[in-house]
């Protein structure tokens, strides 16, 4: 097995495939890169685009040429996709994935595997609230973080992943599967669900118009609609896929909010100044990981603001 | 009353007092500015920072001369900062405010009220997730709604009160205080607590670390760690006046989320689908209603990203 690899397809040609398409490309990592896709549309726009070296017709064409695949399709979506072409890969062809969700899809996929040929899980922590292969760029991976799940992270195979993830510019780290879930289903699963439920709280309630919640967004609302308007598909199916740990984790947050709302209805003010202060020290420790903007408002509101700092005003 | 206030009073001089400062100094919207505030050390910042045109010692030695007195202080210390002043002030002078809530603070300073004075309650729904005059720009409310609470807003004053926040860059819309609190319930109260919840959740999780939540926090945690790192005194107030209509929404709210987990529970994914697909409109209409950014993640991870478009990728 050399140190690269020669030839990658890359199955699923939404925001994350196409991204990491557009990076390997950019990047120069692969003599040859394909790129292919269930829904023609989304093939004939991939091709629009010139993503890759070549647009497959479909993965049982041309995965036999394969020294990677890179399984790019909801979580849901990942044994069936892989079905379609693990009768013509090659035996030391590697199998990989970018699921949010890590034990659901190894167990699923372990027991297709034709003999001799390996899968390890990879969840790249990037993403935007944008859908298909139009909202794709290459830098999406760049400083993020990348989890690998392999069974042993000394084999060529784990190191080979390795060096082709970091040349996205993303930050290796090797996790148990198990693990990874429990952490993603705290700082991503939870998240989402809960943004979700507010959007969906706001739009039915019946005393407040749709318009306002709308008109009167930027009080703080805004800033939940963002990740709830990431793709529903992909978030079932990482909602179903890891329902183990996203209830452990929401059981506990909704005692947490519990506990907030009677400290609310008996005026406990010294629990609640208690809770809201130690949120702040979290946010400056994420800024310092190089995780986030420093900006305020994520500096969305500061665009045309350059010249507006207090050393150089006028007053 | 002359068509324009002469000589306006700020005390408070956080985030929102120093902003509206240094909006009424570039706007050139009134004769004279005074900011005031109860703490030294802010009062020696404000100096610093040469905000407005006289820091005054207190709100009490100069209420007398302003026609216009704006209360910038945490919701719960509107009270006593407007009796350190009441005394002095003149008979036509309008006192407002910028407080989140408005039918507590309307029902606690009513009574304080010298004979003819009026107060007419204002919310402009802006701010940043920063505290300090440090942290105020001229340009905070521009395009930003502001919601007024006046009895009659036919009236000279709230006339007046509407130029004023005109020329600060903000849009005007009247509301009656307790429908402002109902909707800003939703659209910004919950919001601040579901978010302080989740940093709560996160960081007590006992089998996830602290340095992992920190690390992987990309995967939507970031978000919500923002508005949470809000001033805690400011959101403790807001929710202990705003008591009633935060319980009703936050009652909503919890049982959504619980029905939500029923879903995951037992693997209705056609559910879970068809609540999340919803959600994806409602943030493309907060887009076009300008109230938010259009671009992937706030933008702030594209800040270096400009020459990567697919139009311009070389692959």
């Amino acid at each position: 097995m050399s140190k690269t690899f020669h030839t990658v397809l890359i199955v699923g040609g939404g925001l994350i495939g196409s991204s990491l398409a557009r990076a390997c490309m950019e990047n120069n990592v692969v003599k040859r890169l394909i790129i292919t896709d269930k829904d023609a549309d989304v093939r004939s726009r991939l091709n629009a685009l010139n993503i890759g070296h070549e647009v497959a017709e479909s993965a049982q064409s041309v995965a036999a040429q394969a020294d990677l695949i890179i399984l790019a399709v909801p979580p849901g979506a990942m044994t069936q996709a892989f079905s379609d072409f693990a009768d013509v890969i090659k035996p030391d062809c590697l199998i990989s994935d970018v699921g949010s969700i890590k034990g659901k899809i190894i167990k699923d996929i372990t027991p297709l595997l034709p003999k001799g040929v390996e899968f390890i899980g990879a969840h790249p922590i990037a993403g935007t609230e944008n859908s298909g292969p139009e909202a794709g760029f290459a830098s999406l991976f760049t400083d993020r973080w990348c989890v690998l799940t392999p069974a042993d992270e000394n084999s060529i195979s784990a190191q080979k992943l390795k060096s082709f993830w970091e040349k996205m510019g993303s930050q290796i780290v090797f996790m148990d599967a198990q693990r990874h879930d429990l952490v993603l289903a705290t700082t991503s699963h939870l998240p989402h669900l809960i943004a979700y439920a507010l959007v969906g709280t706001a739009t039915d309630m019946e005393t407040v118009t749709r318009n306002e919640v709308v008109k009167y967004s930027a009080g703080g609302f805004r800033d939940f609609t963002r990740i709830a308007a990431s793709d529903p598909v992909m978030w079932r199916d990482v909602f179903l896929g890891n329902r183990d740990a996203v209830l452990e984790v929401l059981g506990r947050y909704i005692e947490d909010l519990t506990a907030l709302k009677k400290s609310i209805r008996w005026g406990e003010g010294d629990v609640l100044l208690k809770e809201f202060t130690k949120a702040r020290s979290i946010r400056d420790r994420i800024v310092d990981a190089g995780q986030e903007s420093a900006t305020p408002n994520f500096g969305r509101d500061m665009q045309n603001d350059s010249s507006d700092t207090p050393d150089n005003k006028d007053g």
